[in-house]
């Protein structure tokens, strides 16, 4: 799957190392008893100097421990290393907290830290008491390997149902100064993200305060991360953080301005194409379905009718059938919760290989049926669905359901 | 799959014919070129004397023509007879309401009626023109057929995807007089109710106002049909509508009262029972899942809470891999949308096998595996959640999510 351009942010590799300043290391200290030696379970993210950092959390009752502890380690904006488990979620443990606790004191021992500059972080099965030996025994090997391309063996160590490394990084200039944004994310299943989403871990070396960091994250996150579905499942474990170590050495930015807005396009190029990778590797997902509203009255009308869209299991199964079934389409914008008239309502379905319109005006339109599988035989497929009554546009990212989806969740703990 | 007791009522055979003077029947006319002979396509229910009626449709903004039409025909709270069919929805067609109007009419010459006094209802692939002549050709053959034991030709006719047949007739006396209510129901995939669900078509000899038929209606349908998830998608062609002839010859039922109070648990326990069937009968569903949930602050609590459960594609897959992956009931309770503490949530699996408390106080529970896996083997599994906070509560329906579900929509149209 190719990146998607965004405003001529130019790509570059190396994920969470992308950024000056920036390590990182993944190992398998064994979470799990006779675990895959090859998989990696451990990662550490660590940063050479003090970093302003801000996170944003799932929105379930339900939160991780992992969550908690994080929560309480930023609240001064300031963090400087990450450490992270796959396997167990540590969520709904009566010693999560506690556990939390002492990952992130390993992780501080290790690298000469306080714990309260530590972010935590897990992901894998809820309700499990989580080993904690193994995590405390691997941290110094952990910590050793720490190094400036160890972003490969970090990403391995999160991925849980992930089926390939979700890794992007862009290149910019701000105030004459070159800067590097770059990340990685893990996610395939339980993907329906209500303020942020999945395990997220960014990084950057440009210089800008926790404050504006924070709302640089809440404005991106809510047009990437928050238009993916993959099952309509909230997790409880959902986290996404970034780091900002200032090696850039651009002036601070502080407020509201033309750097602000190129520092947000950034983070937008690269939470746009981490979020399209998520939905692409969709547990069982054998397709890419994106979903762009227009000319509706306002965005969020359009973020509805767009998350209906990708959201319907009907039609997610039509398409892994390459089925041109456009009345369920039009039916999961027909029961989106918003307000508009459906008799305005267009639909055309586009790939590599061409774009058909299938409905005008909240009716069918004759086409080649013989066109349309064509269209659809592809592995990125497009829904346009225009409302014909302003400018409100949104995108949102889902994917196909198929018979691995059942397969993967019908017996996932064994 | 057994009926479920409701306050004693007295089940009894013959569906739509169960109550005195109604007669059914079904044919195949043929709307699908090259459709299966044995299959029926196109139901009439004829009532000998005119009706008080009722209905209820889906919110769905995309609506089939043929509820526009019924809606207009109910206006005066009066009816005498219905007609359906199957394979095609007649919905999004330019030529729709004309169409519905036809079938409407044909009906009204073979049965010497008022156009006015038939309700139509369509279901099948939506946005499709309706071929209209195998019906008008086929009316007065299916109107010579007419019989008090046509329920079962009626109800094959209105099946799409459903594997079985559903219908349910209750006794029960009301003034001394000895009435009955009996229906049928549709429906497999697209099944997300809002106001009312699938097709629904109900028929008694009790003596009822129009008023306090379509009161009765919705009260039961929120708290049955509207109880039931197959797959999160609202159809465009829901209707549930109930015909009382009033031969039972109670007096009529024209306000609140401990008669009122009767005829209502009647219903219930009918559209409970279709309700159950329905969901049982999901789209490739292995087993019918049951969620009740208790100890809400209010009813509407609970019924977010317990819906949440039971739309969980994680967790209907877990259930399908006969899997107690309790975690995930407790993440779906978590996402719900509704107030409360999530660490008084106790969560219980249950079935004809016994039960297993796998969750106390929103944290794991120590259980054996093998007693959960006995107890998943079962048809018909019960989850209750208990929230310790008042006296409100809720039942749900839904069915688990299996390889079957992704075969029948890959490819729905062909």
């Amino acid at each position: 799957m190719n990146k998607k351009e965004f405003k001529g942010f130019a790509f570059t590799e190396g994920g969470v190392c992308a950024a000056r300043g920036f390590q990182a290391n993944g190992i398998h200290c064994g979470i799990k008893a006779n675990g895959d030696p090859n998989k990696n379970d451990l990662a550490l993210i660590y940063a050479e100097t003090s970093c302003t950092a801000a996170a944003m959390y799932t929105t379930n009752k339900v939160q991780g421990a992992p969550i908690a502890v994080t929560r309480a380690h930023l609240e001064d904006g300031k963090a400087q290393a990450v450490i992270v488990n796959s396997v167990n979620a540590n969520t709904c443990n009566a010693d999560g907290i506690e556990k939390a606790e002492k990952m992130c004191q390993a992780a501080a021992d290790a690298l000469h830290l306080n714990a309260e500059d530590i972010i935590v972080a897990s992901t894998g099965v809820i309700g499990q008491p989580l080993p904690i030996e193994p995590i405390v025994n691997g941290v110094p090997e952990l910590a050793k390997g720490l190094n400036a391309n160890g972003n490969t063996a970090a990403v391995n160590a999160i991925m849980t149902t992930d089926t390939r490394p979700k890794e992007v990084a862009v290149r910019f200039e701000i105030d004459g100064k070159s800067c590097t944004l770059g990340g990685m994310l893990k996610g395939s299943g339980m993907i329906h993200p209500n303020m942020a989403t999945t395990l997220t871990f960014l990084t950057t070396d440009c210089n800008i305060s926790a404050e504006m960091l924070r709302q640089a994250l809440k404005e991106v996150v809510s047009i990437t991360l928050n238009r993916v579905s993959v099952d309509g499942d909230t997790s409880t474990n959902d986290m996404v953080c970034i780091l900002a170590n200032g090696k850039a050495g651009n002036a601070e930015i502080k407020n509201s301005s033309p750097e602000f807005e190129i520092f947000k396009n950034a983070l937008y190029a690269v939470l746009m194409n981490l979020a399209r990778m998520m939905a692409r590797d969709g547990e069982g997902a054998t397709k890419l379905i994106e979903c762009v509203c227009t000319g509706a009255v306002d965005d969020k009308t359009a973020e509805i009718v767009a998350k209906s869209v990708i959201t319907s299991s009907l039609f997610k199964a039509a398409i892994f059938g390459e089925d041109a079934n456009w009345g369920r389409i039009l039916c999961a914008v027909g029961y989106a919760p918003a307000d508009f008239d459906i008799h305005q309502v267009d639909v055309t379905l586009a790939s590599a290989k061409g774009g058909i319109e299938v409905c005008k005006n909240g009716a069918g339109v004759e086409f080649s049926e013989e066109t349309a599988k064509e269209i659809l035989s592809e592995e990125e497929i497009l829904v346009s669905v225009k409302i014909g009554e302003g400018a409100g546009s949104a995108i949102a990212w889902g994917c196909d359901l198929t018979y691995d989806y059942v397969r993967i969740n019908g017996d996932y703990r064994s």
